[in-house]
């Protein structure tokens, strides 16, 4: 393997703002869940698809460690944000492949509290991938995790609030838990997306 | 945002100890639950603002860290103390929660088993308070350690015994799904306090 | 406590060896578990057994690092490592538990599914035990990773469509919310198999 003398951190900002918007294409997917008359198998392949891109993305992220002599922060802190953006993925993956396996939308609709994380998650996305590119100056990044915190709460509450609702009475046992598997992973999704956070705000801490 | 150059410990002692003695109030109020005629929502809210207070510990430990030259031990590890002893905190309230917004206390009485890992959650949360003091000294931590690991295999087993009995027929699936939730955060709690009572082991090793 | 100044570094992958091997002794347990006319509480029984050995090597490994001057890597990647190989036996052991507890023998048949993700996790082991003595050379390392992530996926895969199965009507709730409980521990197993190979790359990185 041949190894760079010269540092070229560029690619990594370039990498982690690459998997974030990755991120963004997977919570548009999501979205397009809650429109009438969606043809949820063509969603949940796509999902996959873009979950194969994510893990592309994280693989040359890998190599990259691997190859570059100097890193614009530790190799560990690199390879642990890479690894977290990627669970986001996977989270989100997950969540639209079970509504799809499950036959969730033969329901005549799923409960608004799900809806809420899936928008929760979109901001999520979208201020991840605009923060990503600022790792470079090490800039404005309090406001990131700050907001990522904010966001975070609001998807807890979201969570909660719906399984109130699941186990209401309103939905017999097995589509509860068919209903509680996929707000598990969102739930999940929403969770490493606060990882991804504080992760940066680690970073920033050992560069401060 | 100013700089002390003159190392000043004790502060982080002293905030560690805070945390796991307001660690102590939450499990004072779950234990409040098992009271008979207890006003379950007065317990739930005083529970909520115990944990705003543990959060305000945790954000004056992260500022102290920002804001000190020279810490009593890395910087990371004081972090994950204070992140993991908020953890504790936010599972307690969550179970607390559950069971107001279930409506679990218009049941006849919960189960044995339940009240059983709020009992070990108390001895966790007492000794995790004696142990934090003892930092400083980094004397007779492993007694600490090794007592936690004693109650969260208690823990453990209190949990295991609880889901054979709601899934012994005993209960209809909605309200097993219920108690399971409380169960699963009272346990994910005590692998809390064993996550906490690690990462001193962790600190210890590394200044032995 | 003695210091030994020269370094044994042997000692240490002779103790991830033991304790990958003992984990296959758990995988061959967990396979017995699929035989006709099998005494699942000697089997459960054995478990337990196994378990308490790896509980056992971990604390040899502990008191190793607490007691050598010179580790063959850092002290906190080799208390990590033993420490997730035995969070693998954890979750064997209590998969093999539960099953026991909540008598699901009687049912005919378990499902195909299940059996599946023990193949998956006997594979798993089998490869992690011939990969641990390979961390003295750090070579063919890469192999190993690859393929566990290549199980990983497969133990995914196999753990999603039991639980199509479960919430297809084919059993009751609470038989459902049983095995359940089961494949969750298994999936564990198999993740924390991918956590021991992550920590494994994540020392040769450094290492390299």
């Amino acid at each position: 393997m041949k190894f760079s003398f010269r540092p070229s951190e560029g690619v990594f900002y370039e990498l982690f703002t690459k998997a974030a918007h990755n991120l963004v294409r997977g919570t548009d997917l999501l979205l397009e869940l809650a429109l009438p008359g969606v043809n949820v198998q063509s969603v949940s392949e796509r999902l996959v698809e873009v979950e194969h891109d994510s893990d592309e993305i994280t693989h040359e992220l890998y190599n990259k460690i691997n190859s570059t002599f100097i890193t614009p922060f530790d190799r560990e802190d690199i390879y642990r944000l890479g690894s977290l953006l990627d669970d986001v993925m996977d989270h989100m993956e997950a969540a639209g492949s079970l509504i799809y396996l499950y036959g969730l939308t033969d329901l005549p609709s799923l409960p608004r509290e799900l809806h809420e994380q899936v928008n929760v998650l979109d901001q999520c996305a979208k201020i991840t991938a605009q923060a990503m590119p600022r790792l470079k100056s090490m800039k404005q990044l309090s406001d990131y995790w700050v907001e990522i915190n904010r966001l975070e709460n609001e998807g807890d509450r979201a969570y909660r609030m719906l399984l109130v609702r699941l186990f209401s009475g309103e939905y017999d046992a097995l589509t509860v838990l068919k209903m509680k598997e996929v707000a598990d992973e969102l739930e999940a999704a929403c969770d490493a997306f606060e990882h991804v956070a504080n992760t940066v705000e680690t970073i920033a801490v050992k560069e401060s």
